[in-house]
Order: structure tokens, then sequence, then C-alpha cells
């Protein structure tokens, strides 16, 4: 074919005018995928299995309305050690409201609470925790709670980086949450952690909107107030998003199999079975905590993200395993400083 | 200026390059927004509240996260009369089960459904309906009942219009939604209805996804079958949304106010207060029932769908009220035909 001089400069000017328009695109394509993890394995199976179902052209595609991504959020996106965050926050606010509550003095768990006295606090166990929990996170509406949340997150420092909480979060799982969501997966959080304290600041943290957060909930309720209606959070358990509840929650809140689920610990297994038995081609990973070092290194003896019949599950079925300690070249943000 | 050849030639290039590149917004632009709309107040009401919120020079405006448009379902996005059609459905479904339960030929409400006797069933009041819904609607696993509601709708044929129930949807409100999401809102259905019962067909019908419904539902059960993990149906109630469980409902799966609420009975007035008590600008929208001719009027005194406070509220606050009648062109997208 030969062109004339005007048909040249027509098709010489797209290409000044079509990578403009593209913008979105070529910017994804400027940088690599998942920066912060190093090449090997579990990069690579990320990698094949989001080319694999996002090729129109493969048998394995699937439709954007079905690129369902779940991610645990303890453990999984952000550190959980020496405990769950949120029960720091439940501490903070036990000795926040101790003046209010001068029969804590002496009434357990209260007490250990006030006493510093973690050893006490866990001879409580599940039942104090529960009693701490509605001492600290009811009585109150959604919008005080939300703001008692951003006030703790934005003074309290974890004990041993002397950060803020949301300083902890995991950066190559930051960058695998971008990726998804460049290639139209929708992400949501499904977390045993409490549905209204994560709400606050996932937005700003994790880039996931507040409707895409699954999480345990006390009862609410609506009160008209005079015209200035609100709603009241309840001193009573309502849904633990743990274990058989993440399958519960997510058709609840979704309606949908997961293609894509990452978890860290035996609560999570049942979420991994379910993508596992999604139709569609699903990918389940795992992240295991191997790094001492820089992070904390626990799996099957931990109280805390204790991740014992999941790592055997994940090895016999061949889901994906993050060795941290291999796979990720930093732990945090603060860590590419 | 005085442009040479060239340099035409490559502006001239731009004009037929740029709109290539900038489809979606070109495609909204090329029709007008709400086509099946007649010009008036309630039409340029909407119009003017979405570009004064997406106007990032006005005082007004509202950033993308904080656009929740929450929409009712029954009477506000497909009709609800002569009775709601999952009510319908049930019904159909306590004929196709009534085989396996020789009992309901003598046992109320069952008997009333066999017999077709429409009166004796609505004597049994809501404590009948919520056996025939658990009678039909639980039993079964997640996956089984959505089969169960797309074969239902596939063959159901609405006694007045003989038709499928899904052609029973409102043009004009269709149009609504799309002119909000292309505003970047995102649009959740907030039905008294149940849940599971919409998820089957609202992306489909309406182009609202599966996880942007809230709606009543039944407890589930997460079990792992041997392998193939399913959820369970149970025959107990697990949330009603509807009135004071709307806005529970909306801050249980959003987690933020509405800006935008629609309804059109005294059963959305909770959502419309919770929506207009938001410190952002906020539309609330009332369907009026007033054409018997090509759907059906009905308001203060109707066993369904009832609109009698919500009316007064409406009027007293300023409240937009859509006049079915005078301010839609068509009701449903078969109309347009």
């Amino acid at each position: 074919m030969k062109l004339n001089k005007m048909q040249l400069l027509f098709f010489l000017s797209l290409l000044f005018v079509l990578p403009a328009c593209n913008q979105k695109s070529t910017q994804s394509d400027d940088v690599a995928p998942l920066p912060s993890w190093n090449d090997g394995a579990t990069k690579t199976a990320i990698l094949d299995y989001v080319n694999d179902v996002t090729n129109a052209e493969s048998k394995n595609y699937i439709k954007i309305s079905e690129r369902i991504a779940t991610f645990d959020n303890d453990g999984n996106l952000w550190s959980e050690q020496p405990a769950y965050f949120q029960l720091f926050f439940a501490i903070d606010r036990v000795k926040a409201l101790a003046s209010e509550h001068p029969e804590w003095k002496t009434e357990q768990p209260f007490k250990a609470v006030l006493d510093n006295d973690m050893n006490e606090l866990m001879k409580h166990g599940e039942h104090g925790l529960i009693k701490i929990v509605m001492a600290t996170h009811a009585g109150n509406t959604t919008d005080e709670f939300e703001s008692i949340v951003k006030e703790w997150l934005a003074n309290a420092k974890h004990p041993r980086f002397n950060r803020p909480y949301t300083d902890l979060v995991y950066q190559p799982m930051l960058e695998l949450i971008k990726y998804l969501q460049e290639n139209d997966f929708k992400t949501f959080i499904v977390s045993g952690g409490g549905i209204e304290f994560m709400r606050p600041w996932v937005e700003e943290v994790y880039g996931i909107p507040k409707d895409q957060v699954i999480g345990s909930s006390i009862k609410t309720e609506y009160d008209y107030n005079n015209g200035n209606p609100v709603i009241k959070r309840l001193p009573e358990l309502d849904f633990i998003d743990d274990k058989e509840g993440k399958p519960e929650g997510i058709n609840r809140f979704i309606g949908r199999k997961p293609v894509f689920a990452s978890g860290n610990s035996d609560g999570d297994l049942q979420m991994m079975r379910w993508a596992a038995s999604n139709k569609l081609k699903s990918f389940m990973l795992y992240v295991h905590h191997t790094d001492a070092e820089r992070e904390w290194a626990y799996d099957r003896d931990s109280h805390i993200g204790r991740l014992d019949k999941g790592l055997d599950e994940a090895n016999d079925k061949g889901w994906t395993v993050i060795d941290m300690k291999k796979d990720w070249k930093v732990i945090y943000p603060f860590d590419l400083k």
C-alpha cells in the first residue's frame, strides 16, 4: 500500500494522539506489577493466573462481574502481633473510659487491663474479650464510634515499631490489591475484625471502599432522635466473620463465590475452600509469616493467626503460599524509604 | 495564526481521533439524559441536583466515594401490584412442592394457597406469610435457590400483562440508574424483598451488581459437604430490611449514608430520613403511583406499598415526588416499542 502525504500525516498523528487518550492503561504498563515482590514461583503464579483469566482468548477467561477477590485483614494485609491491633484499641478504650467506671478497678477482666496484666487478661478467654469489646465498642452511635477509631489511629503507636498501626500494612499486598483492581477485580476485605473498626480507614490505607468490607459486627438500632437520626451500637453480638462465618458473610454481602482468596490463618480456611470450589479458575493465596527479623515468624503453634491445617491443605492442594522472608523485598511501606 | 498544510492536517485529524477515544462520555452526551421523563419540575430537580453535586466548582460538590444512591425495589424499580411479585413466586413454589407435602391439603395457610383462596390466605397475616416463605425459600442451598428463582422468572407470567415479571420494570428508573452511574454514583438496591430473590436477575435487568443489593434474609449455614462446600438456607428469619431496617441495613452493608434515596412507600421513610440527615447535599425521591391506566394508582389506603406519612413528609420537606402519570412518558421498556 502506498500512502500519499495526507494519509501519512493522518496516521502519524494517531501515534501522538492515541496514547494520550489511553492514559490509564499506559500508566499501569509503565511500572511492572508487584515491584516489591521478588521474582520466583509465588510472584509468577499470581501474574500467570491474572494474565490467564483476564485473557479473552483463554478457556479460563473470567468476565468482569465474576472477578471477586477477598482478603483477610489481620496478618494478611497488616500485622497482627504481638496481638490483634483491635485489642490494643479496646485496651486503650478501657483506660480512657475507666474514670466513668470506678467498678472496673475490682471487676475482671477490666482490672487486668487497668493493671496492664496481660496474663490475667488472657485467663478470661473469649468471654472476657467479649466483655471488653462490648464495654468499649457499644453504647455509642456509629458516627461517634467512627470518630473514636480515627482519633485512636491518629495517636496510638505500635509497641515494637513505635509508629501508627496503619503504617504496619504490607507493601506487597497493597501492590497486589492495586494490580487486581487494575485488572477489574472487585476487592473485598473479609475479616474477623470489627466491620466498623475497619471502615474508617480502609479506603485511605488500602484503596478499598467501605462497602467492600465484611467483618464481625454487633447489633445496631436506628433511632429517629427527634429528626437527627442516628444508628446506635448495642452491646450484643450480631455476626462473627471467622471460619464458617467467612463464606456465610461472603454470601450475604457479595452474593457470589470469590475467584481469588487470600488469608493467613486457619480462620481463613473455609473462605479458601469456598473460593477453591468455584467452577471458574480460582486462586488461593496464604501468607506464611516466616520473617522474624523484619516482621514475625509463626504458624502452627501461634495463639494469634495460627496456620496449621491451612498450611497442610495448601500444600496438599497446590495453593500458593507466600514465604514472607523469601518472597517480599520489603514488608512495610516505610521500608521503601 | 497561519497554519501550514501539515499543521492543518494534524489538527483536522484530531477531530476524527479524539472523539473515538472518549467514547464513553461521548455516548452519554449524544442522548440527553432521562429521555423517558417528561420535561417539568421533577426531571429538572434531578438534573439540577446531579449537575450541582458533580460540579467541582460548586460548594455542594460531592466526592465520588460519597456518591451513594439507594433504591427501594418493589413499586420503585418494578411494579408491586396486585401483590409483591415475590409472593407470586412463593405461591407457585407451594404448588410445585405440594406433592411432597400431602399435609398441606388441610394445613393453613398452605390450603388457602392450593385452593387459590387469597382472602383466606390474607386472614393468616404476616405469620402465615412467614410460614409460606420458610416452606418455599429455605431447605435448599444458595445455588439451588438461585436456579429455582431463575427458572421461575423464565416461565412465570404477570396476571395482568401476561409477560415475565422482569418486563415490569420502570423504563424511567432504568434511565435514572444509568444516569447516576454515568455520574459516578454507586447505585444500591435496598428492598424489603428477599436478598437472594433479587440477586439472580438484578445485574442483567438493572445493571446493578449482586453485591450492591441489600434485602431481607433468612439465616444460612456453611457446610463443607465432603469437599463440595455449600451454603444451606435455614428456615429462620435473619433480617427484615424494611422501615427502621433500611438505615440499619444501609449502615451494615454500605457503611455510609446515601446522598440519594428513592422509594415509594412508608416503608422507605426511614431510609429517606437517613439520607436527608446527610451533611452533604442529598436528594430524596418518592415514586407516587398515580397512573391507573398504564400501571396502578394507589397511596394512602393501599395494603401494598402504602404511601401516607411519607407523602406528607415529602410535601413538608420539599422532597421530590414523581407523579407517574404526568412525569413519565412510558412506564415499561415494552411501551417503547
